[in-house]
């Protein structure tokens, strides 16, 4: 009876295994119910923390034009919530339409068709992809402007955090929103205070500011409609992530709509009071770009100064950041798979791995948004003009799919229904008109390219499946299976007990066999070996030929490949290669073993003509 | 008939394959036959260019004792040649003894045995790939020395001149002595010719170096004999490479020893010529350790001024010292295939390539150098407490070796002989000992624990390949191969022409065919998914049996590996697992289908007890 080591489910190396868990059954994996509060931290934290990097973007733009422009942060922040109140009331309308979870690759599918939901898809990878980057610049942001030390090792500590998220991921997040609860919670309930204070308190606690003023020397210059419009799109950027909690409507309780609905309302005003709160701060005390400090922690510690309710909020942010690129993890993966059951993506991103996460999307989303950060060396700012660009092309798709989703099923005051989401899919048009315009040059462009980049590949994909499809007839009934005579080649170096076992099993499959050693024809050596193999086989009989192959070239992979060329031509059966390869007891000596394996294998992958199997032979050794 | 595309050996992309070049014939790998001159570059470069670094490591070691103990160089110069001549005329005795090529693992496995052949083998392993590192930070140092602003890229051009010997050697150097005569020789009569005008010219040409002098500036202190120790074992790097003319012995033309022979004397004249030369001139100028600029290069630059011949000597330093390095890329491949044919290595390092070289070799010294390289940044002096030991343990092991070769042969004039390499074997000993005491903790520690560890290393291979000869009785005739019942396991996922392919050829193996097909438990689609399988299957009757799997985890592999473990319980035969793949005519569309071989393939790969074959089935699509 083989070893138990043999029949594990391949090698993980248990370390991994420590940090990924142990494989979960279907019917483990969450299948949460939460309550609206839960709702905020599940699914709301992206669009939260869009206040750690959204005002930020406003002032970055203002400053350009002097220190006088900075009061436009006010009117500016205005118009955003205005635009986030719109978003609002027309994501309510999308739950009650999509109580299933209305994505925008969802919704446009099933009101415009494959083309243009391929639209939404692409925008919604380079969304996610962009959503961890900048949730993990803006986190670490946060993070070295409390401790300005750390800001030489910013690139390192993204990438730790996107490890960490990573391989939690691949975990699989369970108890997610009840988790999250508590940092949330913190985050909220502290950074309103912190506003409050601010607010309440005309002479707040100055803080000595870390930093130099990056504030453009200048006077004020006449302000330019483009600087306005540039600012406003830089501050959309805060408005990413008020669509996930219509996409996760199946996570909540029953009556799911009703709490999901109340969800997005809470969102609204939290996210509204939060923006025009630090609006009002940044402008009454005129906060301005400063190197190796966030403008919301310039805000934050001019409020309650450089004390312990300052970095306890800070690291808040951090964490509550990282655990917003968290929920990019949760949706990209799903879309992947969704991709690859539609043809659009390969098929590897539908499967689940051992923690019943689509493993392979999380790997992808990894890799991408590390280069992403790699990319940029860590900075928020030169993120922000590709950001929101790919979230607003979804708002657009989802509200104007919705206006067609009412003009079709017309239920009750569907014309003021459609009248909502037709101002939503106006106003979110505009707007991603408008940061096409203003930030083409400054990296937009980016997203331009990548957006067409993403349909042509899942559309090629789709066609080469279609055709894969028809060339293998697959779902139709085949015919009868044809069975045809086998013969078995089984490569040979010498005779040992190994030789013997392969034959064995060779035999087993099929009475012509033929073994095959190949030696090099300018050695004298080898041709010796070769006739003493020769003599030996003959001497031990095994009832199989043994077929010396001589070659000019060094490579035992050509005579064999050479050898079943000659073989099919002279036979039109099937051709079995067997290559018998040792399984020593510990698996870190099987590199001392079966190079013949290592270069067969593949050699002979590319042909279509053989089947290649390995025989394993298991070796118990004496220890020492 | 097949594509031509599926019957290549292995996909090698074109880039590649161009730089490699095409696979050659036994026969057409070059067997050379040298003249002494081209015995200089192909076998002597090693020896000949470190007067690179040999003198400067000297004066470094000296300077730190003021400038005032600069002066010694001559004196330990005069010493090192004369341990050169030694040197010469016991390695033209060990070309008398071995005409057919004595490295030091050959010679002390003849006389000491299988032990000592060890060390030396291991002490050669540490020299090729400090043979590497040295030469080509030095020739980088002559690089960067002439040409001061590529000094902040030591590093990425160490690793550049590193990357094209590797691919030149992977594809195997052909003509290599005559394409390296004329570089050999504009660096020796150069080099020669600017030492003559320097001593010649007593008003030598004074050009302005760049750098500033890193002298100590206190006065001259008691120059201590551990000083002088050391600034001799540092010029011993000198010597290195002296050995390499008797190791190649059989590339001569006949008379191979005489020829031979007379090479070692050239390269003593020569390069003892070289030091001398540099050390007086050294001594006359007084020269220093300079920032940014090596010992040679201001010798060069005084004597001739920084003028064209100045730099065209010292990029013919450069390009000398990537040939040196060459001459290990030469010698470790050929040791390690002789240690991996007596099983002290695994024996991947045995096999040869498409070029008829040893590519594993070729890539794991690659590897270290690198390594080396980058750890030390670049620096040659770092290195040079490292160099040198393994070099002198090896002459150490040749020369005893020598004696006792005369002990036991007896020749006419064996006492005159076997004092020569007597006095050689002491005087390199005293050396080592020498090196190793008062280079212990400025790294040579590095090679004090590398060598035992390459030893131990040795032995744990051997025995282990011992154990597992015996576990598979290799060589012996073993008893008559044993025949079983075999039951084929197809995994499928749906009807398809590969389905029906991959049938008939598991019915052409053997009657016992079982079809299995892995569904989700908790998935209400996949079940019914399954139903409809098993209808379609009834319809189709291909007269296979299916089994349909459930799972509660996600794998598609736990089912099929536990459906083995049952199938193994009631049934003693052989289990072929065929696992279907699609071969499309484009391989670059692979990663698109068969991931169930992907994931099935790595989970069985350390079972014992099934034999696994991959069917694939070639698909031609209509382009589009």
């Amino acid at each position: 009876m083989p070893d138990r080591r043999f029949r594990g489910q391949g090698v993980v190396p248990s370390v991994w295994r420590f940090l990924i868990g142990p494989p979960l059954r279907v019917r483990e994996a969450s299948k949460e119910q939460i309550t609206p509060v839960e709702g905020l931290s599940a699914l709301s934290l992206d669009a939260l923390t869009s206040v750690a990097y959204g005002p930020e973007a406003i002032i970055v733009v203002l400053a350009v034009a002097g220190a006088g422009a900075l009061h436009l942060i006010l009117p500016i922040t205005v118009t955003i919530v205005a635009l986030l109140a719109i978003l609002v009331f027309s994501y309510r309308q999308v739950i009650d339409a999509y109580p299933g979870g209305g994505g925008a690759y969802a919704v446009s599918r099933a009101n415009f068709g494959a083309g243009v939901s391929l639209l939404a898809a692409a925008a919604l990878v380079v969304d996610y992809t962009l959503t961890v980057a900048v949730s993990i610049t803006a986190g670490v942001g946060a993070l070295t402007s409390a401790f300005p030390g750390l800001s030489s090792a910013t690139v390192p500590i993204c990438l730790g955090i996107l490890a960490v998220v990573t391989v939690l991921n691949l975990r699989g997040l369970g108890e997610t929103a009840r988790a999250f609860l508590l940092p949330t919670m913190v985050f909220i309930v502290g950074l309103l205070a912190i506003i409050c204070t601010g607010l309440v308190h005309p002479l707040a606690l100055h803080a000595p500011q870390p930093g130099r003023p990056l504030l453009a020397t200048r006077a004020l210059e006449t302000v330019s409609v483009l600087l306005v419009l540039k600012a406003f799109s830089a501050g959309c950027s805060a408005l990413t992530g008020v669509e996930a909690i219509a996409n996760g409507v199946p996570l909540f309780r029953q009556p799911r709509t009703v709490r999901a609905k109340r969800t997005e309302l809470m969102l609204g005003g939290i996210l509204g009071t939060m923006l025009l709160g630090l609006a009002v701060l940044a402008r009454r005390w005129n906060i301005g770009p400063r190197s190796g400090q966030t403008a919301l922690s310039q805000i934050m510690a001019i409020a309650v100064g450089r004390h312990w309710a300052y970095y306890l909020v800070s690291l808040t942010i951090t964490l509550v950041l990282a655990l917003a690129a968290n929920t990019s993890f949760g949706g990209l993966p799903v879309l992947a798979s969704l991709l690859a059951r539609d043809n659009y993506l390969p098929h590897l991103f539908s499967l689940r791995g051992d923690r019943q996460v689509f493993a392979n999307g999380i790997w992808a989303l990894a890799i991408l948004s590390g280069a992403l950060l790699v990319a940029v060396g860590g900075n928020t700012l030169s993120l922000i003009p590709l950001f929101a660009i790919g979230v607003f092309t979804g708002f657009t798709l989802s509200q104007a799919g919705l206006v067609v989703h009412w003009w079709r099923a017309r239920p009750p005051r569907w014309r003021h229904r459609a009248a909502i989401n037709g101002l939503g899919a106006i106003v979110t048009a505009v707007a991603t008109a408008v940061f096409l315009a203003t930030k083409f040059t400054e990296g937009a462009w980016v997203v331009v390219l990548a957006v067409p980049a993403f349909i042509a590949l899942f559309v090629r994909i789709h066609a080469y499946y279609d055709r894969s499809a028809r060339a293998i007839e697959l779902g139709h009934v085949p015919g009868k299976p044809q069975t045809k005579r086998t013969v078995v080649v089984i490569p040979v170096t010498g005779l040992s007990r190994l030789t013997q076992y392969a034959i064995g099993e060779a035999l087993s499959i099929s009475q012509e066999v033929v073994a095959v050693n190949v030696v090099l024809d300018d050695a004298d050596q080898s041709a010796e070996q070769a006739g003493d193999l020769q003599e030996q086989w003959a001497r031990w009989n095994p009832g199989v030929p043994l077929r010396v192959l001589s070659t000019e070239f060094s490579s035992v992979a050509g005579p064999i490949a050479r050898f079943i060329d000659e073989l099919r031509e002279r036979y039109d059966g099937q051709i079995v290669v067997l290559i018998p390869v040792v399984l020593p007891d510990r698996l870190r000596y099987s590199f001392l073993h079966n190079h013949l394996d290592l270069v067969l294998t593949s050699a002979l992958r590319t042909r279509a003509d053989v089947v290649v199997a390995r025989v394993p032979m298991p070796i118990q050794l004496e220890s020492g």
